[in-house]
């Protein structure tokens, strides 16, 4: 059973922080681990990742099969059959337009004083992207992490995804080559983070490491942060409902379930104003957690974490989902584009009763990566932002130097930087000679 | 003495590739200590924060007394001299200029299939800016992260400062309110940031903590890094200076200067075709280090990482600083314009000898905060866009669903997730029997 809370009930300010401080990872602590494997992969190369491949995923490789062959990736990607194929291009293709639309725009001006300011972006040079391996091998995943680097310019991007035992999902090959991939490691963990980090003699280094991983993956990504780029820390996946009634419950428990079943650590949460609609809601996950493949781990997510919260109003609801600052956030009402008006914070809002949230985790356009464990307040989903940066551009004339020169050199004497000021006061001196 | 290479010398690719790699931080591993002090900031509140000011700033404080009072700010602001006054003022204004340009747009649209697509950008709700205490208290640098702040439209702004002995910067104070701060505490070091971070009885918690520190700030903030947002990890500050040899070398060495000052591990380098103005350059060093009065840091600074490069020609400079991708790259060239076309990495751009790295500092414009350590390589200075963040939005209509629906069921179930699937085809099937 999950959480059935009301904002009416005297109790519910306290049931809500604990919902809202519920401590639902079990991050083991593995950054001891994690640091070893690091320094192997920065002394020992090569040998380490072969090594750490070996006792890892039990996969024997040669240093000239760190990566997949043409012919290899050729191979898999036949075995993928047309309609997998066409449903995968269909979703690069509308990923693609969509993250287009966010290239930033270059600017320069000339202001008052007479000094011309600006900025220019440009993409970085070399990114790798993470792709676990296993059950949680999402060739999805490849294109919304591949196609926004692509779409910024970046010249050099690499995947590593681990393929314990051997075991390889064709579709993550598929979709790294529809998304321009330039090559495919069949490394992970640590020592991949690690290798992309610092290369090795076959791996070269990338700035920038991209992409979701389990608890070693996402250590390592903290301890090169700064070294290299990476992207946030992904935690479980959420999604928040608003609904206010008048819609199927079967959909909505649909909804709910569709994160619940991609981890126990899931969270998903309706909130209504219609107590009868919370219940059946509620009824309706119980149904399809008869029959659903992922029940286990769905209808673990559901009675740990699951949560149905009646309101007095929707905008009641806006605020406990501002609170909540969720990942993924469904606004089932008549009109939802007023209430998503309300809403601060949220990493995706899906408007209406006709955008089910696993719309975009495939075809809407936008991207799935998205902050997590109410990151949402202070961090976005991925974009091709995350593969530019910008360089900002300042040019003085003498008439400008003259202008805000004396204010910077004052400045400088107040902080007791000596050298900054008399690298202004020699320019206005010549100024003053001429 | 600096380092001297020419890129015709049979050394140089190793002896460049030395100085790429030169490990210019002396970074004491200190993340036990402040695990320690993070986990007693998060038990103890207020007491443990108390108790740590005592001990490592030597100053007692009440809960009540841990923020500055109105009176005391205006106390010290009054303190500030009329120029000193004007000065942070201009400052503030032009950097207030340049980065509300930098506020990006909201997009919607509809597309081929009928849905609507889209982002929103919001401001974070609320942000602690760290300051350090002593040496390093700079008013410039508190403009420099509160403006962007403002400018982007956080709700709660507060700026954490330790005042070791009591000892307090009455800038920084004058700084703060021109900004726009809403309150200033007087703490410092991890405990500070674990406030920001967790909040205490008296300190609310922050969304987002920006500002550069010491090593223990700087572990402190990657380890918080998750719970909030913060920036970047600052290193010591790094100059290039490409030149021609046109221009004054004495103005070049007060630009290679005024970023050595700052610290004995900051960087300065010059690369000019011209190896008479390059011991030019070195020379006018050697001379103002006589009476610099941080002739000791700077000192160190320019023998210890130091280094003139004597290069073949403009183009050849451009691809060594690409490799450097240096925070500060001043252009004293005499086409600085096409040169700076050349420039893929680099933090900052100075173009022309009449814009010393100096007026960036302070007046110019764009903010100072900018990537150190080689990161421009995959990271920006800081911006309006650290103080937003972006919700993507996407709308479906029943017509749009049955266009590209069926691609995401078909994904959902080469990826096993039966309940996105589920979720989609319950909608096409109500479409299919309307």
């Amino acid at each position: 059973m999950p959480l059935f809370l009301n904002t009416r009930d005297a109790g519910f300010e306290a049931a809500f922080s604990a919902l809202l401080g519920m401590k639902r990872e079990d991050s083991p602590d593995v950054d001891a681990v994690v640091a070893g494997i690091i320094a192997d992969v920065r002394a020992r190369g090569d040998a380490a990742v072969i090594e750490l491949t070996a006792k890892f995923d039990r996969l024997e490789l040669a240093a000239d099969g760190l990566a997949f062959s043409e012919a290899e990736i050729e191979a898999e990607c036949a075995k993928v059959s047309d309609e997998d194929r066409a449903a995968l291009e269909l979703a690069a293709e509308r990923i693609r337009a969509y993250h287009a639309r966010q290239m930033p725009e270059d600017a320069r001006w000339e202001d008052a004083a007479g000094a011309t300011l600006g900025w220019r972006w440009g993409p970085i040079s070399s990114a790798g992207l993470y792709v676990p391996g296993g059950l949680a091998s999402y060739p999805s995943s490849v294109l919304m992490n591949a196609i926004p680097a692509k779409v910024a310019g970046v010249e050099r991007l690499v995947v590593v995804c681990p393929t314990p035992g051997g075991v390889v999902n064709p579709l993550v090959l598929l979709a790294a080559r529809i998304a321009g991939v330039d090559l495919v490691y069949r490394i992970g963990g640590a020592q991949a983070v690690a290798a992309l980090a610092y290369g090795t003699e076959t791996i070269a280094a990338v700035d920038k490491i991209t992409g979701p991983g389990n608890a070693f993956v996402a250590a390592a990504k903290r301890r090169v942060f700064g070294k290299v780029g990476i992207d946030m820390i992904a935690g479980p996946s959420e999604i928040l409902v608003i609904a206010d009634g008048e819609t199927d419950p079967d959909w909505i428990a649909l909804d709910l379930l569709s994160q619940a079943e991609h981890d126990e650590s899931a969270q998903a949460i309706l909130v209504t104003p219609d107590a009868a609609f919370g219940q059946a809601v509620a009824a309706a996950v119980d149904r399809r957690l008869e029959t659903l493949e992922r029940r286990g781990i769905a209808g673990a997510s559901w009675r740990d974490f699951g949560a149905v919260i009646v309101v007095r109003d929707l905008e009641e609801a806006a605020q406990l989902s501002n609170r909540v600052a969720p990942e993924h956030l469904e606004l089932c009402v008549a009109d939802p584009e007023a209430l998503a008006e309300r809403i601060t914070h949220a990493g995706a809002i899906f408007l209406g009763a006709w955008t089910p949230e696993a719309i975009g985790d495939y075809v809407g356009g936008p991207n799935h990566v998205l902050p997590t464990a109410r990151s949402a307040r202070f961090s976005s989903g991925l974009s091709v932002m995350d593969f530019l940066k910008r360089t900002t551009i300042a040019k003085m004339t003498p008439a400008a130097l003259r202008a805000i020169g004396p204010a910077a050199e004052r400045l400088a004497i107040s902080e007791s930087l000596e050298a900054h000021g008399l690298s202004v006061r020699a320019r206005l001196d010549r100024l003053n000679e001429g």
